[in-house]
């Protein structure tokens, strides 16, 4: 591609740390950051990575999110903890909430931590990735600005409520589940809209709760789920988990993640940490290998983050292609 | 109908009660067996029903179910305990995880069961709804005999794999999400394979992964998860959870839940409870209040479990409607 720019991963990470602290964002909360975006943009996930940054970097300017907050750990019991991230960035607050979890889920068994008062949880693999480099196997819960409405309806309740899921592996990188509960991503209307085309027929809805194909339609309508009445059914439960469990606000009542007015989108995450040995009684290595191995046996068959990992090993060995438009647009800021 | 006798409750619970005893079973786990099987005959849910009296009895007499097994709590962490079902029915496990997270999760803030060699998981909803009804917030997650393919693969691999979830809520019923992971349950292509009907071309593949409305040919191949790829990281999710975490047979290794030939299927269950006023701070009933609110707010919208709480309702009033066939099939045993 003529128009990206190769970089190494640490010039990337400079760069966000930067940018943010001209933006009123403290050095702490711009490291935490910096290494999120920038492990999403090594992993392929571009709608999580560098492409977030200049909205990134207007809210903290403008107080949407309070770029120097300092995430509270406002109530523990021996095995749960409630993390207010104080209207900053969700990255610093679900930092404190993988180390709790970690020091915490092997005395226990079982730790969870809930998140409140928070913002944008990006790339949601990466904080369960986390937790399994870690012995763990992890399972994250996050909710967002509305978009899918409740299923036989027409305004959008419910975020598109990511579910994160890792494990840890003996010999190999963990298993990462990462998906959003939206058939299609958002982004996937967007560039169909600005190309003027049509868009398959069980992607969208009007604001009537219709089908439509029309992409500009789609965007004042809502998202269909995966799996469609099922699927409608786990947003609720994500939505119950990460908001209503934790005392965020609901999706319908937070504000986008994008732009830089208004008050901050206060969206909340669940995380859970399982000790597998505890559970499993020392056979999980074996029975998750087993699993694994009855899965790649299958011609055609690959594991879930398959990809990711080949972007983050694509990248270790050729530095990050960042689109020069947008560099130029961070350099700018 | 003309072909149903209607039972009151007691009566069938008495009926399953007395079938089991005379099969090997013990009283304590004929009436734990008998409670979970009227609640789901009561709650409409027929194929988690008195439907499984037949199959459960022949089990029990085979030995492939210990009808006398004594579920053993065999380790515990604060907050996780490891119970071995011992080769008997899932329902005298289920009640001892549930007693011991209701016992415990308010103090830890979460807590967490697994259970291995266990059974059938019946009506996954009638687990974590238990739990809601103690006033904390639950999840559940099973696996079961091989029924999906690893997505792009042909062979079966893992369940349909349910997935329950319960919240309590002030002045209502709890609400309840309650399904599997495949895009339509076995009984739907069943039903049109004995009625020599076509099926649509995407609940199944074929035994070399192609889609197929060919009903007979459906059953020797695979069900199509929920969600397509999606739904099958989901699928794995639940495996994960459910069976490796447990230490239990993973779907592929699991006997038939309906036959009475050979080793007990030896799956798993997994059992999370969370206090609801540790993780939100007390915000917990008015948060999910004002989700509800918002769905019912919308013409068209119900929430997941109406049809069930109907259907319960309906047998108050008028008793349970059996059909006469099972009844005399039941009585005969």
């Amino acid at each position: 591609m003529s128009d990206t720019v190769v970089l190494d991963v640490d010039s990337a990470r400079q760069l966000v740390v930067s940018t943010l602290e001209r933006h009123d964002t403290s050095p702490a909360n711009a490291a935490s950051v910096a290494d999120a975006l920038v492990a999403a943009e090594r992993d392929g996930q571009k709608g999580h990575g560098l492409s977030r940054v200049p909205s990134y970097a207007a809210q903290a300017a403008s107080g949407k999110v309070d770029g120097r907050a300092i995430p509270v750990l406002v109530d523990e019991k021996p095995a749960a903890a409630r993390i207010d991230a104080c209207r900053g960035f969700a990255f610093p607050a679900a930092d404190l909430a993988v180390d709790w979890l970690a020091a915490r889920a092997t005395d226990s068994g079982i730790a969870s931590a809930a998140i409140f008062r928070s913002h944008h949880f990006g790339q949601a693999g990466y904080h369960v990735e986390r937790l399994a480099a870690r012995g763990l196997v992890a399972l994250a819960f996050a909710n967002s600005p509305k978009a899918i409405a409740p299923w036989g309806g027409r305004s959008g309740v419910f975020g598109t409520n990511p579910v994160a899921f890792a494990a840890p592996r003996a010999s190999a990188d963990p298993l990462v589940v990462d998906l959003s509960l939206s058939k299609v991503a958002r982004g996937k209307i967007l560039v169909a809209a600005e190309a003027g085309e049509p868009i398959p027929g069980d992607w969208a809805l009007d604001a009537d709760g219709h089908p439509t194909t029309d992409a500009p339609t789609a965007l004042g309508g809502t998202m269909v789920p995966m799996g469609d009445a099922k699927g409608a059914a786990l947003v609720l439960m994500v939505e119950v988990l990460a908001a209503a469990l934790t005392g965020a606000n609901l999706g319908f009542e937070a504000s986008s993640f994008f732009d830089a007015d208004g008050d901050s989108p206060g969206v909340g995450q669940l995380l859970i940490a399982f000790d597998p040995a505890t559970f499993s009684g020392g056979a999980f290595p074996e029975r998750l290998e087993t699993l694994v191995g009855a899965m790649l046996s299958q011609d055609g068959v690959r594991l879930p983050g398959s990809r990711r990992l080949e972007s983050r090993a694509r990248v270790a060995a050729e530095g990050l292609a960042v689109p020069k438009s947008l560099l130029d647009r961070i350099i700018g800021l």
